[in-house]
């Protein structure tokens, strides 16, 4: 029997691959199936994360440059640790490079790396540096601590609790689609300058993001501690529907409520893309969804980082978006996967 | 400027890309420079390391069985915490896929991790599953437990110290050529079976090596704590270099002292390997290699699991095996190295 991987996604292969793991480690407080693992110390936890990002599947070095590439590297995995209410202490780095990349060429990728150290306090205690057939790949585990008690798991919504999200949405991927474009046109002629003045923001979202380091400041600020929490890596749909499945809840979510800037709506408009679709489903974005009990309303309303876009609801009602015209449409996981091509 | 990787090889590399790091966090005990970090949470510390493994590099899967290298994955990043003196406790996965593999494929590499985990008793709490556009790319993070008095650096060997090993020597790497001679005999001839038998021990040391779980016990046992110790997973020259550079001194290693298996040094005579050469150059044997005061003679010498083979000397004698006939040559890092071909 041979089963294609495309035809069961990153989701269904994650499922198959740990449904019979049973922790035996008293210290191994939750394994898979959060944006992190919990290790017990006793005195404090331990928060671990990992990601691999591979060439021609994550990033394409035809435009994205090596540092960014390192930089966006440690930040997707920082991101998953801030997401669980902790603060990143540590990494080891990974890499694997084929022999057409030089010396120069890696310590571009590393001081990237160095730099995300630098701006986000952590230290680089370890890795592996290889070879490989074609092509880089470059492997990241983050490790973080916290407080067990101030841990934010994603199953730990309630009914009526209000789905918030920090910054905006859909720039990661819209700044995609405009570096994809102009990789065409300079594809077709060589001597084409790409045509990228006005669109900084959405760009940076795309080459360089940054994880909310601010959020557990903000959250102790207004006095708040989410429910549940994860990180928009593949887009709110797809995050939504974690924190809904985990939380055992449905979700109303309003179209009209979902934060966007005007570089990412201006870029979707010349484009002919829905900014909404780019905000569901586009991923990257590197932002915090959480809930938050009712009566962290008046707390979180006129925060300038929060915005509230919806509520959870039982879970017969199922996870829908609202939308602008007062539609309810069920949301669907089309997040970014790329096993099903 | 471009300056090839193979011109300076891994240690160039890594010795480039770690030159600046400094720890920020007081969590951080050690970073990189040994077989594994070591994190403070003041109850016990955190001992992580992490290794990659990608195909055509590292492993063949003409001839290496997915499950065995599922298993295998995992030990190699055991090994290293076992080199701390500690016990590993968790580990996360990350894999990078092509189309190539079906579901089934996956699962066989995963029953192998998971059979690792229950047989070292580890938990499995984390990964990445993603696709690649070529091969296969596995990257393990180990994390392990010990108290903060235990754990065994490389760099804490003394003048007149003995060194010792585990087990024996150079039977992963007669196992590899082994299978390399079949695998080009059955890319001549698809008819012809594979003749490996009367080989089983070194071809297991190959395709399922072990790491040293018991080396902790049989310390306690002995009444002895190493004073430094790494685990051979590149070779005894390179891994003996890294104690003394490490460590500030000098070794006599002795040729005659070198533990090996009957069945690693037939297949060294009828493939005409010098078999010293494989023990000292060959790698993988995922032995630990350690030094001990001298005082702990009487405690070692009569153990079946450990072999004395030679001691430390003052940094201006060097590093050097003396050989049967008596004459002594300078120890070189010959060691397996990927990036320099």
């Amino acid at each position: 029997m041979s089963t294609k991987l495309s035809d069961i996604g990153e989701f269904g292969l994650i499922e198959r691959l740990t449904k019979d793991i049973k922790i035996k480690n008293p210290s191994t407080l939750t394994g898979v199936g959060d944006d992190a693992a919990i290790i017990d110390y006793k005195d404090k936890v331990a928060v671990v994360s990992t990601d691999m990002l591979t060439e021609g599947i994550h990033f394409n070095l035809m435009y994205v440059p090596l540092k960014h590439l390192g930089y966006k590297s440690v930040v997707v995995n920082l991101s998953d640790i801030y997401a669980m209410n902790a603060i990143p202490k540590q990494i080891t780095v990974n890499i694997a490079v084929s022999s057409k990349f030089s010396l120069q060429a890696i310590e571009e990728l590393y001081s990237g790396i160095h730099l995300a150290c630098k701006y986000y306090n952590v230290d680089l205690v370890g890795g592996d540096t290889t070879s490989s057939m074609t092509g880089l790949v470059i492997s990241i585990t983050a490790l973080g601590e916290a407080a067990k008690e101030d841990i934010v798991y994603r199953g730990g919504a309630n009914e009526t609790d209000l789905l918030c999200v920090t910054g905006d949405l859909g720039g990661a991927y819209m700044g995609l689609q405009l570096l994809e474009r102009e990789n065409e046109v300079f594809k077709v002629n060589k001597q084409m300058q790409p045509q990228l003045s006005g669109y900084d923001y959405i760009l940076e979202r795309q080459l360089k993001p940054e994880a909310r380091k601010d959020a557990v400041e903000i959250f102790k600020k207004l006095g708040i501690k989410p429910t549940s929490m994860i990180d928009i890596s593949d887009g709110l749909s797809s995050e939504i529907l974690h924190l809904c499945k985990t939380s055992g809840l449905g979700c109303d979510l309003y179209e009209d409520k979902i934060p966007m800037d005007k570089q990412t709506k201006a870029m979707a408009e010349e484009l002919n893309i829905n900014p909404i679709v780019a905000a569901l489903n586009g991923g990257e974005d590197y932002e915090l969804l959480f809930t938050i009990p009712l009566s962290g309303h008046e707390k979180v309303k006129n925060d300038p980082d929060i915005t509230i876009i919806g509520h959870m609801v039982k879970k017969e009602n199922g996870a829908n978006l609202v939308t602008t015209g007062g539609s309810s449409i069920p949301l669907q996981a089309q997040g970014w996967n790329p096993l099903k091509k």
